[in-house]
């Protein structure tokens, strides 16, 4: 008899209802905001967000498989964690919201949206001149199942698309990889940089002084990834010394982005804070309970994170 | 022997340069602001905006042929207006423009832009949900050359595609058409309304307020047609009373849009100063140089104005 424990501070009720419609035969489904530890025990299977999970295994409590709500898992990923049990992380559900953020904040800088609001703000005429998407050069910096989709819709819009990979080069929409040394390469040549890589040693800091100095001036720099890539002092020089254009971040190294960051206070960049892919528990419960069909069969689940890799 | 006027107030020069690249066997080029008539006698043939072409023409001077910078020739076409003379206006260039402003507005729309850079403003932390343009659908008033590659781009993105045409079915990205009486039922379904009418009998106060309360209380609609298309009293009261979810305008009855219009104060309105589709000189003259072509081959003329159809 398998236990399920489901752990959610805010959407324990929409979690209550939503699992009351999937088959969970050989399973009963417990609920928490994961303060309650002997519950945990008790339970074989744990379901929710890794920021809630983290103080459980924390006291040594392991079970046997834990179902990420979040793709990045980096609270578990602790040096002092247990890594004996199978832990999956959260996938697809994000891939077309962080296309659409990417493709969305490129057109809205062609069009100069921000512009024309300030305008609209001060209720002043301002023609100025748009410039055209179809054309322009994409790189994306990791090209797994997101940045395929995120490739697949700058081609879609009539963009060129560079791909940045530690090897893979097999997404049909990407005209262009580059590996390993050719970093530099591929970002002096892109009109838009997109990062969505995870939270690894890879990626920590790659997007450094080095990078920007390389990139377009006029260049647009996106973060859906994680914070830890960007060097964030790098980031505000290469702004304020018009290395590159712009900035689109949706992720930080501390989240919220605290009220003094000086990120707030850069006219060429915009926080979006971490609103690019939300998790919607109705998605993350049908990723759940297909991997739990594949639990209680016994077969191999989808996801699975490699403690050593990271992701 | 050919005399071609290009009449221009603001890019004369980049005019006189451009010229200089395209073949006028058998016609030389003259350059003008507008206000020398006696040169626009000796012409018979003049290139530019129509705005600065209706003054000759109310004087009575009437050349062979006026190819228009505008898409939109209204100042052409007034009652007491020769109209013996052939008249051919811009096409072509704006398509691909209008079709990413359309698109581009889309996409900022759901990702809440405008939330963003205002929380960015105020240094708030301030994690909406984004929604997805994919599976929303879009409403064309008017597909031909523009509507088309508005069409084909909001297909490309995911979405649904409706057309509403006087009789036309012809554009394989539109998944269901509508004509006459059927722009109710066309309106009640579509998340967007994207208005590209160009100013006729026909399109004259055609969005209304019989027409937004048939609306989606979220839709938005999306004018970069002509401001003769909508009712501007209606929409107010629509954008107020919540009928329908906001507007993005390009166009206006009175452009540029007098400082008391009380579109400025209206939250869910945004004014993007007649931006979505600037001729830009080198394509103009591209256009005009093909033209020309046919014209000194004595071969019919592209983009030939119906003076009775009104485009």
């Amino acid at each position: 008899m398998n236990h399920i424990l489901v752990i959610s501070s805010n959407d324990l009720e929409t979690y209550q209802d939503l699992f009351k419609n999937i088959d969970l035969s050989q399973a009963t489904a417990h609920f928490s905001d994961g303060s309650d530890a002997e519950l945990a025990k008790r339970c074989n299977i744990w379901f929710g967000s890794p920021s809630l999970i983290a103080p459980l295994l924390a006291q040594g409590i392991v079970p046997e498989w834990i179902q990420s709500t979040w793709a990045g898992v980096e609270p578990l990923l602790q040096a002092e964690m247990p890594t004996s049990y199978t832990l999956t992380n959260m996938r697809g559900i994000f891939n077309r919201l962080i296309a659409e953020y990417a493709v969305g904040h490129i057109f809205s800088h062609e069009l100069n949206v921000k512009s024309h609001l300030s305008s609209h703000a001060e209720k002043r005429w301002n023609p100025i001149t748009p410039r055209l998407v179809k054309g322009k050069t994409a790189g994306i910096l990791g090209v797994g199942e997101i940045g395929g989709e995120i490739a697949r819709l700058c081609k879609a819009v009539g963009m060129n698309v560079w791909g940045y990979t530690r090897s893979s080069t097999d997404c049909e929409a990407v005209d262009r990889y580059f590996h390993g040394d050719q970093l530099g390469e591929c970002v002096a040549g892109v009109d838009y940089l997109i990062s969505i890589m995870p939270n690894t040693a890879a990626s920590t800091n790659l997007l450094n002084k080095d990078v920007f100095t390389k990139m377009k001036p006029a260049a647009l720099l996106i973060n859906a990834g994680r914070g830890t890539a960007i060097v964030d002092d790098d980031l505000l020089w290469a702004l304020r010394s018009r290395e590159i254009g712009g900035a689109v971040l949706d992720v930080f190294r501390q989240e919220p982005l605290p009220p003094d960051s000086r990120f707030w206070d850069e006219p060429n960049l915009l926080v979006t804070s971490h609103t690019a892919a939300p998790t919607l528990p109705a998605d993350a419960v049908h990723v759940f309970a297909e991997n739990y069909e594949r639990f209680a069969a016994g077969d191999p689940l989808k996801f699975v994170v490699d403690f050593a890799r990271g992701y």
